[in-house]
């Protein structure tokens, strides 16, 4: 017997759970668990399903689509460990979390390598085995960094890349090849404080309160599907590095838990918003 | 003996601490409790006593004014309830708990007045022995209606004007009449989602969290000092109707809150922040 | 086309999600909104859906019965205000939100009646015409105390009785009629802090944050099961009186939550555990 | 120019704000920043003050006993990283993210070395080459196990003991030689869920959040002066593993969060609480 995820997004229809309920009937499946979520506005239903049996899956997808419809969109994958990149920059607290954690088994995930475009971080990451690549981007344009990113990391193969503060514009025909399949951590609650320095930005406001915003990376800079926020209070004592300081935690925590989320296959994207089955 | 707040804003200088506690000390008052904070871009100094004595008022500011500078801000008052009077317009959440904490003795204000546009919420506040003033803005100006209102709550004298979602922008001339003494309630979490219907704006933008804001009216829209905040975590489920719902709760709360702050003297303002002294 | 909630408890079986599926879909009903869950220490299936229908209630009743199992609990209920009875003491943070909220149709409930053992309250209730009834505990058992209640409330036959805080324990004789109906809200994170006087006891601990809880009442004394809590945090400046006054936000906020959820059938009880579907 | 912290707790008398405030200012030391607290109950002033200065340190402490009183507990101390041990047993969440910090100088903390009853996480701790010493509590009883932790841990001479998920219960004569120096991190809010296996405590009790509390050890299980505790929500869905999984985030933060504040010296204790100064 194997784990599979069974998601569906399709055209909501009266009779749609019923029929689906069916088809795995037939199939002799048990569900682990399943959630569910109709789109009101535009009629889209949304379903995770973790199942677990000696499955034909070949003709188990056959019947989903002949009993759903051919434009759905229905991916049936074995429960397991996806590949992922990390790219980052100086800063430590995210990669850091996210080695310790690869480290021991705490996710859903390998890294496979670390793609920096400085060299500080090397010697952190070497500690724990992992391929690392300093790319810089001095003397090159954008595209031709990004270039090199990208050849770097095809070969591995990644099912999502990680940005753990890295702290650069993607280009978009970067953003292009990996559709929500890019994770960013953005330090504040988006949509407030877009773009540079977001805690400066908060302290030059005066808010009560800082956030970090774990999104999707699309071409609209600090615009992509939001997956994970949360935020912190704070009051007139704390200085902008008072507010960098206490924010990397929530960073470390939004960032590793939009990972988590997204390689147990547990988001689906809606225009530019998630549905999170947690 | 007689309980008094003593705030005092001037220039940072060393050894000021010592000679405000050296005036104190020969007028003899107890400290009941004593709030500090030096900003230290401007080098502003920002102190809250709360002291306890049979003071000779005139020559305590006297002294304090010698010790300190007469450019100095002090404000000697003595610990009392303050005046209000409520705005608003057709939600009678925030105006609702308002009117039972007033009854009550709850908080440290007593509700002169209660002006709307509307007349929705007139039986409320008629239960409640409050005089209920309906300012219809139709067929005015808005300097017109806000003229209109600023003559009808002046008799009343407030210390502070609670905008208990009062759904109208303020002309600046009403504005300017009451500087850092009108408190609003803003449903989100600025500076995110200025301006009209924020759930809607948060529910479009698919954030996982939705907040409220109380703060200062200044000319700007949304943009005066805030006061305090706070965020309820939301997920795709919800409707814009929900968000509604369930930030109704976070507004009351936070409005609330900020009034109590403001009428025991706890809020500074300083350029476009507040300092807070809870 | 009517609203119905249909509840569900009942053994998991394989296809049990199917059959239902079935029954619905031959009685043509719309599923608008659907909530399931299955515990696995037991294996028993716990489902709240939502549906709108011509339907003929007794034939689906009896469909599903035949396709379940006579032993399970099926609840098939029109979706429309429950009434409520509000027992009280001396505090009135509680009780005045709910009026409030009754008052504007802000939730599924109707207030029939307030009875509590002190006068106080009466002019607050009365204000909203609402039954006062005063029943004094003095030279009375608990047992006659709580019999007096009894035959009071009885004729309002209400669904759920909410304890506003009201500050005396129930008699078992009294909870016996009401299992899961009777919501209380206690002033503290249980199971830390039961009995009296918990901001005390926080206080004396010196914890971090206070908190408030919404469960139902059961024989042992704040041991039922829980529906609702939160928390607020705290810091050694807060006397016990401190923590009183920033708790009742807490306690207004959770009590009125868990009744919603409570009149809106989104509340199954297992075992001392409450599953919501919210 | 020097920084220290000047650490004062004395019984509180009237002047005396002013007669240390005298003292420093004779001494000609710049006030960073400064936060003070009176305990009403027994009277007892607490003060922490980060000053900057060319200062006699000999006379500057005399001047303050002879000011305050020879029974007064004054610390001044420069402001310098700490010196710390690490126990753990076999969970590696909160070792790690305090190697990575300490690694970075993210702290105020050297950890000088790490000891567990396990060989598990040794090959973590000299990838950043800290010593790790396995002391097996086989075959020993618990004070002579705890006496080979005492003689290895003592030639680093650790300023404060971190028990990093030290899954035992230290001998009173080891708890005895560190008083309010041995920081514990316990995975629940307490006082709820004192003992073994909190989380598993939580899910039986089918509360709505979990929590982690950092304390000093004291001989009471569980029981010590608390420093920092947070909480997330859960619900009904969270399996144990679940609530342990999703706990450790808030158990990293918090254990760090109470080192970083016994290292800056921020907290003191009084009967059995803290007062931090953030």
């Amino acid at each position: 017997m194997k784990s599979y995820i069974l998601q569906i997004e399709t055209k909501y229809t009266k009779g749609l759970v019923n029929n689906i309920a069916g088809v795995l009937f037939t199939h002799n499946v048990e569900i682990v668990n399943n959630h569910a979520f109709v789109e009101k506005e535009n009629e889209v239903f949304f379903r995770r399903t973790e199942i677990l049996g000696d499955i034909d899956e070949v003709k188990l997808l056959y019947d989903l689509y002949i009993t759903l419809s051919e434009k759905a969109k229905i991916i049936l994958s074995e429960k397991r460990k996806k590949d992922i990149v990390v790219l980052c920059t100086k800063e430590h607290h995210c990669l850091g979390d996210l080695l310790i954690k690869n480290y021991f088994n705490d996710f859903n995930a390998n890294i496979k390598a670390v793609i920096s475009n400085y060299e500080k971080l090397q010697p952190l990451v070497e500690k724990f085995d992992i391929p690392y690549h300093y790319i810089t981007h001095k003397n090159k344009t954008r595209e031709e960094h990004d270039k090199q990113i990208y050849d770097t990391l095809i070969p591995y193969n990644p099912e999502y890349i990680i940005l753990a503060k890295y702290m650069r514009i993607l280009s978009p025909f970067f953003i292009d090849k990996f559709p929500n399949r890019i994770v960013n951590i953005h330090h504040s609650f988006l949509p407030a404080f877009i773009g540079a320095n977001p805690y400066k930005q908060a302290y030059d406001r005066g808010v009560k309160l800082i956030g970090a915003t774990a999104h999707f990376i699309t071409e609209e800079l600090d615009e992509g599907p939001i997956i994970a926020q949360d935020i912190i209070k704070v009051d007139h004592k704390k200085t902008p590095a008072d507010l960098a300081h206490e924010g990397k935690e929530l960073e470390k925590v939004l960032l590793s838990r939009a990972l988590e989320l997204a390689c147990e296959d547990r988001i689906f994207v809606t225009g530019n918003k998630t549905i999170v089955f947690e």
